[in-house]
């Protein structure tokens, strides 16, 4: 009996995989796809945090194989060792030689282990994206009364938000830069995370390292990089991850500077018959164009549907317009975004910029109950006038106004068009329409060029 | 002694004379600028819906002169009788001329008062912007037992609402249409608000008119197109308003087919030196460029924003962009939005669609408390492929996801940008990367173009 052939294989389960596969469904019904996972039961990437207190259970961030299985994708784990691009086929850790037309390689990320002494010992948590691996950390931190948090960026930020809810439990976090999420806000917006950990009872310390682990076989202590050292049960490393690209390496495909996989406009490698997408891939900077390591399920989705629909045939056009790392985050309710360039950021690469920044209430009058405050800041080039980065902090949809700033950041929206926009406004839902914090910001920036 | 001398003067005291009066300030910070208003006490005006129970007091609610006041910018209570355009000069009912150089109109809009017979009795309330009114209308509530509001547009849905949290206050509403919010929704939508209604026991007739009000002196009783009559002690006019343009009239001013005074891109009248803004502004479609009676405040600041940039010079360059109705609006928890086209005011005009739609949790995974659905509907152009409309249904936050519908909207976003959108997501914020309902509603669209 012959065995079923795959016209298209997915490497990989992860989002950026699924999305892929059903994209690919979508635009070509006819043809048969396999995605290969090596893990049978993965995580939601960006639920991770939530699995050790605010979810009932671990379970309920099981990334399933739900909108596979109704697109008619097949799915089987296992682990693809080898590729041979020449015959166009795979080889996996179970035997099998699966041959492919079109193959797209999702393999995501390893979470990066930081060369400190004693990183190796018993109670050290990477963070994995394996259900079961991360089932085990839950039943670790019941019996732990510490735990130390190395890595301030958002990963770091919303494990310290989730473990200083657990009861007993005292939470620190080790930063190297001066400030939380330094890659992504300007200072007056992560300290703002800073205030509401510190009231939480996390101890932060940031501008500090952590220079070693000490503990008798199991981590017992962290010495920093100031000569202290904190006694601690467990520690996790939140300190990001580096792009999977071993499988790709080996079969002869190019890095781009930011060590991801080498893709063009369309996800396709040099070899217009590999695909990559998601954090294995490399991402190019939306301003400068430069190699950028930016791993968010956001990004590796969009990418995912790029290459599914042009796996064939290109039907999809697409500028080049590379990523602007756009995402948020959240902190016991309060919500950072961010998108593009910061202030920082911006200036280090050299861009003549202005700022604008406002404040409002979230609802409008302010007297309604549960009003929040709204801080915007957006980034404009002086010259050009068009917006090149913003940040927002505020009540929950802040998550969705990041969101219209990221489409005007796409769409190179200029200052005075921001100035004059239409927006809904509603007293239950957003800043007065005489003080929308997004108009308000770029009326500043305007004022000030 | 001689009285102090304006460059600039604003009639009306709304959000569009406050806006136009303070951008006027900013950019021209040397001028002299006055605001006349005929009203002490005006209410903010999308919040009057929520004077009722929602806010402690009414007076949480006022329209307060501090944003003017903090600007220098002087402050009367008076009315505009008559403008003499070749003198340049108004003339006040106090009896006083003050001359201007510019002159801006934002004298609003008047609440449509239909032709019922018996319309004129005790009890029928007209929406008038001024907090003692209202207050006077709080008053009657708290002995009412029945109250009856005509219109099921957004204004009629949202007194609904906030009525009929009143303990004891039977609550009916009355629509012409065949569904709720037709103006600016598909049924599909409108009814979801229908439901939300009737669940809290709001009487809801639809494709009915008020064919007469009965009473002694005070409303007791609406009689309706189908024959039946309804008690009630209280009638709430809750059906539109038409652009005041009594002044402009008299004073020779065009008005556009919409009714509005007529006004070029800069908000310019005929007259270099007269501005309008606002609900007495005429509006165009942004589509078909036909006069539209779009009355928002959200709007009408933008307007205010444009107009008080370009007094004296025309400093802020402004496509012939046209109004998007953009607008969301609120019943006990549901949020509805809407930005440009429905489908059925696109198919009327004439133009051939492709409609995407999609539904998603509002969280991710789906499984964390308080996770809500968000459903979202594009229409796009067949031919050309760019987005002409969109609604949004949902929680709270789907108040600002109508916005990046908008943004899309005024940009010409097409649907296969739409469907490669770079947007941030997060567990506790939006829905997942995977399903991103925007998203989804766009590669829905585009599968069957």
């Amino acid at each position: 009996m012959e065995k079923e052939k795959f016209n298209v294989i997915v490497v990989g389960g992860g989002p950026a995989g699924i999305i892929s596969a059903v994209t690919a469904r979508k635009y070509y019904p006819d043809k048969r796809i396999l995605l290969i996972k090596s893990v049978g039961k993965g995580a939601v990437p960006c639920g991770i945090p939530y699995m050790f207190k605010t979810l009932q259970k671990p379970e309920d961030n099981i990334l399933g194989n739900a909108p596979l299985e109704k697109n008619g994708i097949s799915v089987m784990v296992d682990e693809v060792l080898s590729v041979d691009r020449k015959g166009k086929a795979v080889k996996t850790r179970s035997g099998q030689i699966l041959p492919y037309e079109k193959l797209i390689l999702a393999i995501g990320s390893n979470p990066i282990i930081p060369p400190i002494k004693g990183v190796d010992k018993k109670g050290v948590f990477p963070i994995y994206k394996d259900l079961e691996y991360l089932k085990g950390l839950k039943g670790e931190l019941s019996r732990a009364k510490s735990i130390l948090i190395v890595g301030g960026g958002f990963i770091g930020i919303e494990f310290a938000d989730e473990f200083s809810d657990i009861k007993g439990l005292k939470v620190c976090l080790v930063e190297l830069l001066p400030h939380l999420l330094m890659n992504s806000f300007d200072p007056e917006f992560g300290e703002l995370v800073g205030e509401k950990l510190r009231a939480k009872g996390v101890g932060i310390m940031t501008g500090k390292k952590v220079e070693e682990l000490l503990g008798e076989g199991k981590v017992a202590e962290a010495c920093l990089s100031n000569k202290t050292c904190v006694p601690t049960d467990l520690v996790v490393l939140g300190i990001g991850a580096a792009p999977n690209t071993k499988l790709a390496e080996e079969t002869g495909l190019d890095l781009g500077r930011g060590k991801g996989i080498w893709v063009d406009e369309y996800m396709r490698t040099p070899d217009p018959d590999v695909f990559a997408v998601g954090d294995c891939a490399g991402k190019r900077d939306f301003f400068t164009r430069k190699d950028l390591p930016v791993m968010l399920a956001s990004t590796a989705t969009a990418e995912a549907r790029v290459a599914g629909a042009n796996l064939y045939q290109l039907k999809v056009v697409r500028e080049n317009k590379g990523t602007i790392a756009i995402y948020s985050t959240y902190v016991s309710g309060l919500v950072l975004g961010s998108a593009g360039l910061t202030e920082s950021s911006a200036r280090k690469e050299g861009f003549e910029v202005v700022v604008g920044t406002a404040e409002a209430p979230n609802k409008h009058p302010a007297t309604l109950p549960g009003t929040e405050k709204t801080k915007i800041k957006l980034i404009f080039s002086k010259q050009s006038g068009i917006i090149m980065g913003g940040q927002v902090a505020g009540g929950i949809c802040a998550g969705e106004i990041i969101n219209i700033i990221g489409m005007a950041i796409q769409q190179r929206v200029s200052s005075t068009e921001l100035e004059t926009l239409q927006l809904a406004t509603h007293p239950h839902l957003t800043s007065a329409p005489t003080m929308y914090p997004l108009v308000l910001a770029a009326q500043d920036a305007v004022g000030k060029i």
